[in-house]
């Protein structure tokens, strides 16, 4: 059996390294040869908006996949091949309003947000939503990459000069206590699997530290219930992942993605079956993995350069992952996995390798 | 970095599928096409003698390494390009005369043995060493192949027919008390790590099943004093194993593979480490990983026919392995894993899985 991905990121590559031993086949399809994934699998270099390509992917596959959300939900039609998850959940997630319209039709707590198409629709949002706020692009944004910060009315111009091309989201900025995101999983038969609730750490719009599992019973819970409806209400097969701000206990959506997430890494050494295997499992219509966490884990992102190889792997239980991409500013080129016996031997842990793989963080 | 590999069967692609996320790159060259590890890398397909793809495989390498024993020593020589292990230790492993010396050289107990060139050899050999005895080929056996078993004198006959054409080994059939076996790696810098012993279950010269950790401290110590000595004795670099006899606590050692080895495959999700990532960054030169186990491991070889898929995952906490090999009776098409809180945990798990995974096998 053969998996498709239009994607061939670090994502993919993982996705197609936890396939393998299950028997399966992959088949990717990126616009630059040089992608990660191309390195462990067989890659059609095409843009993604080539139909010739993308049917010659569907034709050598069984289902098709993807490993990026800004995939053109056009590219993934009427390709004679299963396409999961589905382009509906696709497209919502593309689109920063039909996002929120989702939470609210779900009656999954998010922020206070407004449409914004014109200078006008900036500053009716400011006067109703309040300050301070994010301006973002309704699409293409990741990583704090098409956001604008306003935190007085004198910011609104810049902002506007800078994004306003686009058609835009208006966001109250929700002072939160902390980040966390539950990534979990629906196979075909409709059977769902939670992972434990992530405690994210960002700097600059970019995951650097995830630590889990995180959080009282109840969070969870109430996570788990948050993301079970999106799931259910598209009928998704494959991994979804919610990342929500918490403040006073209570969860505000922030955003999904639909399909393995940075936070969820580190169930590669810390779950019985990572998030990789599990989305791999559910496109190709197999049963579920068992979700349960193996100790607590951290997960450090390595952005920008690689820390010498010899030198990570010197410590002892430290999980290296390099994604064989070009080193470049910002860019996330790796990540590195601990597995400790308690949370607090996990953070203190975390924080003696963080001056060598990420000296700019500290974690709270 | 690339790591060039003379064979690529399971053992290969495992390696490599235990690469790649260090961000190394792999390239094998085996006699056939669609052997296992080239459906996860690149694949050289050539006869393992044929001198110009060997070249092309070194040119291509920054270091040679192997996934199988009876690589021919030459093919190894005047390569241009680090080899590692040695070729020393591949041939004192390829010939199980070479193998008795070697161990009685370095004081590891064996059992009693002698080299058979003729009909005459046989016949002394059997008075002096006894019976019941295995007569084998002295080169070239694995899983049980080239043996005859000889339980009278009038097995002689039968037994010469079959294997006399080749040089061969007379040894005395120990009785055991059970079989174990201990995996190893040497780094380029001369650190040494052990995994705990396992506990070996064989039929018809297979193994089938294989528990970890196993044994007693005491015995642990033993089996890593010859361990060591090996690898001391040849520099070695890389996974190194050897299978023991237990009789009365005390081991007689059977026989030695200068690779990683089916009784370590539990340890990909079993240990911190595996025996598949220490191989790697043994022959890359890189520092070794943590052996510590997680739980208490067992792996179920999958023999002749691959049960299906779907069901095998229903199992919750079953990893499976499939090499992505046509079904043939005899063959090792892949392994399940599972890791148990305790000893008594696992053997009953595994008690209730063999019925569907190796029907014919029942553990002690």
């Amino acid at each position: 059996m053969t998996i498709g991905i239009v994607g061939g990121g670090q994502l993919g590559r993982m996705l197609a390294l936890a396939g393998y031993p299950l028997g399966l086949d992959f088949l990717f399809l990126d616009r630059s040869p040089d992608a990660p994934a191309g390195q462990v699998a067989p890659l059609l270099a095409a843009d993604f908006a080539d139909r010739a390509r993308l049917r010659e992917l569907a034709a050598r596959s069984d289902v098709v996949t993807f490993d990026w959300e800004n995939v053109p939900v056009e590219s993934l039609r009427g390709l004679g091949c299963p396409v999961r998850p589905s382009r509906a959940a696709l497209a919502a997630a593309q689109d920063r309003v039909s996002e929120k319209r989702l939470f609210e039709r779900l009656a999954i707590p998010t922020t206070r947000w407004r449409n914004v198409e014109s200078r006008r629709d900036l500053e009716r949002a400011m006067r109703e939503v309040g300050l301070p706020a994010v301006l973002k692009t309704r699409r293409l944004g990741y990583d704090g990459k098409g956001q604008a910060r306003l935190d007085t009315a004198r910011d609104a111009e810049a902002a506007w000069e800078r994004l306003g091309a686009a058609p835009l989201l208006y966001e109250e900025l929700v002072p939160f206590d902390f980040e966390v995101s539950i990534v979990g999983a629906r196979a075909a038969d409709g059977s769902i699997v939670f992972y434990p609730l992530c405690l994210n750490t960002h700097a600059g719009g970019i995951l650097r530290v995830t630590r889990a599992p995180h959080g009282s019973t109840r969070l969870q819970r109430l996570a788990e219930r948050h993301l079970r409806r999106v799931l259910e209400h598209f009928r998704y097969v494959g991994v979804l992942t919610i990342e929500f701000f918490v403040r006073d206990g209570r969860l505000i959506a922030n955003e999904m993605a639909p399909r393995v997430h940075n936070s969820g890494h580190w169930t590669i050494e810390g779950a019985v079956t990572s998030q990789f295997e599990n989305h791999v499992r559910a496109v190709a219509g197999l049963p579920l993995g068992e979700t349960r966490p193996l100790g607590y884990a951290a997960m450090i992102n390595l952005i920008g350069r690689m820390p010498p190889r010899a030198r990570v792997l010197a410590h002892p239980g430290v999980h290296l992952h390099d994604y064989g991409k070009e080193p470049r500013p910002g860019r996330k080129l790796g990540h590195c996995t601990i597995v400790a016996a308690s949370a607090r031997a996990r953070d203190a842990w975390v924080r003696r390798l963080l001056p060598e793989l990420a000296p700019d963080i500290r974690i709270p």
